[in-house]
């Protein structure tokens, strides 16, 4: 018999992915695996992240930015540890009501990212499930031989300095789950378009991975909530930390919010979905790395010291504040 | 207040993937990405590939096997590409319904392999899902710089080379949706049992890279059955092929369901998940390839010749055979 023709899956793969798949080593997704030969001196960055429908985000979100999310949750992984990002693998399962005009849009924006990050997609699998939709995505970055930057190497009297705004996205989900909280907050319809658009889409601070080399003592990117991220960064250096709560970054809808109702600065603390770089570094370096960052055209804010001894201290006004719940967790 | 305790998700990963990750580059699942130095002069192999719950394996499959059953399906690439293995990321989504005794079988059967392989745990992502359990895994391998065994370079005139025996895990499907074939097929207990683990858990070639590495024009693993993956390789090496069906290895049980069942053949020839490799090579090194592989310990069976032209014959006894459904597609 002649050659079977290709499979249906081979069509879609051939049609909406292949063109994703411009790295030399992705063999244009003809062939059982992707190599890659990498940079010379260079480290491997591997992390694997990924988003699930009624889950990680709406089912009724646009299909273009739901790929988006979940490539830009591993880039801002690379950003945060100082990695150039150098491709990525795409895992898709997606229930069988799913249409060619979903995929379409969904790899369209993929697509669009993986251009606008650098980011060529390697290879990929995708099936059919009984499950809602399903992307998990595992990214590649390089650095410079170990000098991938830690969570584990913060020292005493380094500052603590966040990226872009906090509390966004988690104001973001909340108002996407009962829209009458806008009114409530008193929100004007740009700031409520900037609150779900932060939880839809988020901002890789993949500008400031060179920057994090030169400068960071430690960094890692801020996702499970300011709080307990901050924790876990404290836990793995052994140091201590005092964050003054009054220089947490907030944009202009999250400060409206807080007005409107101050129990949300728990939501904004601890929410998690910021995809925001939380560092630290020697006092001499943060104002070299502050103009790196601005030139960069990332807003950094330092927002607190670290110490010796053991715990994270969160003041306002100079109480200390708890937190019910400081992290978010899956388990 | 004091560092915020680690979450239930921090805690079950450290009690039951830590122990997994021993590559220094996994920091011991303490970052937020793993860091690995390439071998010097190689190309890092790069695949993923996973099973959902309901379409890859049952539901009520031993917990201990259903992570071996991902890894060894991505080993099965890399040693089918000639590839070393050197590690791999997890992602895993449980329903909520999953309990921690499942979770710790699931890890110490991954572990099990992981340690069997040589291919360590470099990181992860842990999820709850409203669908079934997923686990998508992306593994990494190596190869000499340039040397990836690709699907594009078989030449006409190459012996084309099976390794194992196809069919079974076809086979062993089967018999798990309906136990009462076992008797319609004349199978012993033993049979029935061959059959069935072959489906459960793959066993990957991965003896087979190095002689692979040395010896082969072409190669990849037999996943979605023998016709549609032998119709790929000949697709991207533009050549053709024609296979003496009488040659194709079959194990005891596959040759005994065939017996009593003749249009069982189909099934065993495009059924899939064989894990098999299917690979070509100059007919002057079959000898001492399949002395290689006797060594490592796997039967490997020359099927068929790569001819020039396009299509693929397959012969019973001078006349070609037609298939209803050449290759599993998921789509």
């Amino acid at each position: 018999m002649p050659n079977s023709p290709e499979s249906a899956e081979d069509r879609m793969i051939a049609r909406y992915f292949r063109p994703l798949a411009c790295h030399p080593g992705a063999f244009g997704l003809g062939d059982d695996a992707a190599a890659v030969t990498p940079p010379t001196d260079c480290d491997l960055v591997l992390k694997t992240d990924g988003v699930i429908a009624g889950v990680h985000f709406f089912p009724n979100d646009p299909p273009e930015d739901i790929g988006r999310k979940a490539l830009r949750m591993n880039l801002s992984d690379l950003a945060a540890k100082g990695a150039k990002p150098l491709g990525f693998l795409l895992a898709l399962a997606v229930p069988t009501g799913i249409d060619e005009a979903w995929i379409a849009a969904f790899a369209a924006g993929l697509g669009e990212d993986a251009t606008r990050y650098g980011c060529p997609l390697l290879g990929g699998d995708t099936d059919h499930t009984p499950g809602p939709i399903s992307v998990s995505i595992s990214a590649f970055g390089t650095v410079p031989h170990g000098r991938m930057v830690r969570r584990s190497t913060a020292r005493t009297g380094d500052c603590i300095v966040v990226s872009g705004t906090i509390g966004d996205a988690a104001l973001g989900v909340r108002l996407r789950g009962d829209p009458s909280l806008g009114g409530s907050w008193h929100l004007t319809e740009a700031m409520r378009s900037w609150l779900e658009e932060r939880f839809l889409l988020p901002q890789p601070r993949n500008a400031l991975a060179e920057p994090l080399l030169q400068h960071a003592a430690a960094a890692m990117d801020v996702s499970d909530g300011l709080v307990g991220d901050l924790a876990k960064l404290c836990r793995a250096s052994a140091v201590a930390a005092e964050i003054d709560v009054e220089r947490v970054p907030l944009s202009e809808a999250a400060r409206a919010a807080l007005a409107a109702e101050p129990a949300l600065l728990e939501t904004i603390l601890t929410g998690g979905d910021d995809y925001e770089i939380i560092l630290t570094l020697a006092a001499d370096k943060l104002a070299h790395f502050r103009a790196q960052a601005q030139a960069a055209g990332v807003a950094v804010t330092e927002i607190g010291r670290v110490q010796g001894g053991d715990g994270v201290r969160f003041t306002s006004k100079g109480r200390a504040l708890t937190f019910a719940r400081p992290s978010y967790s899956h388990f």
